[in-house]
């Protein structure tokens, strides 16, 4: 339909997640006709990327180095883990300031639909580095979703034999929202989870 | 806040038309965790297209040579020309095979509001294509807004006194739509532009 390279290129653009057909055209003509080394600028942004970031070798967050900048710093309390599912929850969880142990991305959550397992995920150097770490505590910060709650579940059943104190964060009403807009699961699970004044 | 490369990549991807800051991050972080193949070979589309594509110096459209494939094209008829506004229009107009003539991309659409006026778009050259070609009828294919119409009312100004008709897409009910669905404006429209059975 198009000239071969940008087909090509609106091929590339649409297997981004999000990125349908239609966007992909509208970006793929966008970046025709910015100026070239704009657009160069995004591909050697891309390349730069997967050259110069890895993952950290303990906990899997991105890091230009053997380990990441939270596993190496002295003053985080190994002894508690939050596990959150991808890389970019620990940034959401840090910006609370409330956390300073460590952490352990998953690499996503447990979805039969999808076909992920446990195996899928880094479940088995979770219960390595409990181990080996020491771990008193896990604080599964996974998403408040069928998929999130499955795989707290999970972790709950193979960490607690291992005497790991295994916890999730409060499901609730959003703070500054209206109850008037909060669904009833949400409501409920508030309900249920209601703490003495 | 993240890692430099990534942070590189998120503010460069969050440059690109309709993705904010949220999307360019999780854009970024698929990027992160696909294949290192997978995400090489979208650098090198960006970068291939930019190298193999540009504008036909007659029409503007996207081509691999000087003249694009329409263009070159012998049997299409060279008196009459379809003004678009972008490049990507030109194949949903090739796609209805109703009609045979020529192109002109203007690069947009008049919009005082966006600082773009006759001369930041490719009138000159409209202006010069009618004259040197013997264009006998230009149609005025820019979207149906206040901008589209705002530029087909300033071709039909400068080009109606050298004699080229020049005539504007119908505006009315879209084949296959609902009466009860129809904006005022569109149905305003429609009622205006009604045809004898």
């Amino acid at each position: 339909m198009f000239e071969a390279p940008i087909q090509r290129l609106i091929d590339e653009l649409s297997r981004l997640p999000g990125i349908g057909q239609k966007s992909a055209q509208r970006l793929a003509f966008h970046l025709l006709t910015v100026e070239e080394v704009d657009a160069r600028r995004l591909a050697e942004a891309i390349v730069a990327m997967r050259e110069q970031v890895r993952l950290c070798q303990r906990c899997f967050n991105v890091t230009d180095s053997a380990e990441c900048s939270i596993c190496r710093d002295l003053r985080r309390d190994s002894s508690l883990v939050c596990v959150v599912e991808r890389a970019q929850d620990i940034v959401v969880v840090e910006k609370t300031g409330e956390f300073r142990g460590r952490y352990h991305v998953l690499g996503g959550a447990i979805s039969p639909i999808e076909g992920i397992g446990p195996e899928q995920l880094r479940m088995r150097e979770l219960v390595a580095r409990t181990a080996a770490e020491g771990v008193k505590e896990v604080i599964v910060a996974t998403n408040p979703t069928v998929e999130g709650d499955t795989t707290a579940l999970y972790i709950a059943r193979i960490l607690k034999p291992l005497g790991v104190r295994v916890s999730r964060l409060a499901s609730g009403l959003p703070v500054g929202g209206d109850l008037d807009y909060a669904d009833e699961i949400t409501l409920g699970r508030a309900l249920s989870g209601r703490r003495d004044l």
